[in-house]
């Protein structure tokens, strides 16, 4: 039997699994995030099913949080203060850890997303690199030296701290911070609630999103000059506002001023700001390079 | 003849220079910084001088900047951009290279103070830290897994956008950002400007202090969210204000508003944010132990 690595990229809205070993060999299936036994369930019937025509040697799980990755901790896999019902405080280790007796990694959704374009996208020479995603939450991974940017807990770049437009009068979506972080200005749910309608459903011609430009441009120039990275990319369901980007690009030029120029000139700004190279699948695909990478560290 | 390591901490107001082997053992001089030639001048004069009684193995040296560290670039080891008069495209490296024909290193400023905490201070175990001082300007320094936070460039940390504050009318002291980022509200310069007297000439009762600590938390905010510290330190002429501390650490502890609070907790406050453990020393101390590493990495 062939080996093969599992993934799972477990949102608040869906989950995605998969087996295989790379871009051009892995099958996945979709299904909705309900509660976390039945949604966990489905997840363990998938690897179930595919383990009997392949060998599962280790999964990679990247999930959203906020979720313990301190090792050594008593809640180490566990998410933690989430908003979402039902789901505080699941452990979303040991259910797979206890069916399947192998090396079962566990990172943040947008840290996997990070891996998988590391891995197999434009960035494998780069030492310092963001990635951001701007969907129903905003979250973002710094990958320096081929490790995860991480302290004692995992960054929150999501909830950075922004200068508030003069002409926003918009109260803000964030539950912690209200309108002062990134977050609380324009996540996708955010926007959702300034508009009374769904972010997706907003045309392009709508100037709401020239607010937005605006804000994540404000948020990158805070990631540039805190991080220094060698390329930002931005994924996530509110950037399938493909308009979005050249907004961003040009406004965090404007904000820059001159200063830091020597990384960003037009040149090479459409390559320093830019959507995923494996388009939806950095996350999944980063999957399986974690489980990899678990595998291999079990064995050394 | 007894080996020896020089530092330079090479600062826009001061240059301070020692030869030595760590904390307990070594030599220092300051002397103001005027023209490059003359400063320059005068601190191979200082290496000269020890040079005789002992044996120069390597020098470091932290700049005041903005510098280029890319080590392929023609213009590696100058100052580049910097609005001090006369420094601009000042080579730091070669006139030093170019006398004593041992290995040279140059890092930030900032950095070489992180790096002096990290041999010599409370900081050995951390693998995340983040360095920062707000003097004449601010800067900051990550320390990742033992190595420098950098990109294509070092970080600008001092810079990062900020929200302001309602109840402040100041333009703002930063020529590039004017009142949007950190440094253009509350460096020492823009402190100075605000109140029309020197920041150290102003008396702890003044009320800007109460918007300094302010603006100095929402900082931190933007770099725990961002970075994931496992500690904060904070160096700089401003920060010789002690009543700072406490004022930044209980505003910090207002704005995460129970957000990220894993990493910071009553308990541990006083030491998540507190002042270098060198004191005025992380600098150039923290030269000795970059010039140590050149020494080190010329003979592997």
């Amino acid at each position: 039997m062939k080996d093969v690595f599992g993934s799972i990229e477990a949102g608040g809205t869906k989950f995605v699994c998969a087996v295989g070993l790379g871009p051009e060999q892995y099958v996945s299936e979709t299904f909705p995030t309900t509660s976390p036994r039945e949604t966990i369930n489905k997840a363990i019937d998938f690897f179930h099913h595919h383990n009997k025509k392949r060998n599962l040697k280790a999964i990679g799980i990247g999930t959203f949080g906020p979720v313990d990755l301190i090792k050594d901790s008593a809640t180490y896999g566990y998410i933690t203060t989430t908003p979402k019902f039902n789901w505080e405080n699941t452990n979303m280790l040991s259910p797979f850890q206890d069916t399947f007796k192998i090396p079962i990694a566990i990172e943040t959704d947008v840290n996997i997303a990070a891996l998988g374009e590391y891995t197999w996208g434009d960035t494998k020479s780069l030492s310092n690199f963001l990635y951001l995603t701007i969907g129903t939450g905003i979250g973002g991974a710094g990958m320096i030296n081929g490790s995860f940017l991480q302290g004692d807990k995992h960054p929150e770049m999501g909830h950075v701290f922004l200068p508030k437009l003069k002409n926003d009068n918009f109260d803000g979506g964030c539950p912690y911070h209200n309108d002062r972080c990134f977050e609380g200005l324009v996540s996708g749910t955010s926007i959702g609630l300034r508009c009374g309608v769904k972010a997706s459903e907003i045309k392009e011609a709508d100037e709401v999103w020239e607010l937005v430009a605006e804000y994540i441009s404000l948020a990158l120039v805070n990631y540039i000059y805190i991080l220094a990275p060698q390329k930002i990319i931005i994924g996530g369901g509110v950037m399938k506002q493909k308009h979005l980007f050249s907004r961003v690009r040009s406004n965090v030029v404007k904000h820059l001023n001159g200063y830091n120029h020597s990384i960003i000139n037009q040149e090479n700004l459409d390559d320093y700001i830019c959507p995923p190279s494996l388009n939806e699948n950095s996350g999944i695909l980063g999957g399986l390079a974690l489980a990899k990478m678990a595998y291999i560290e079990k064995d050394s």
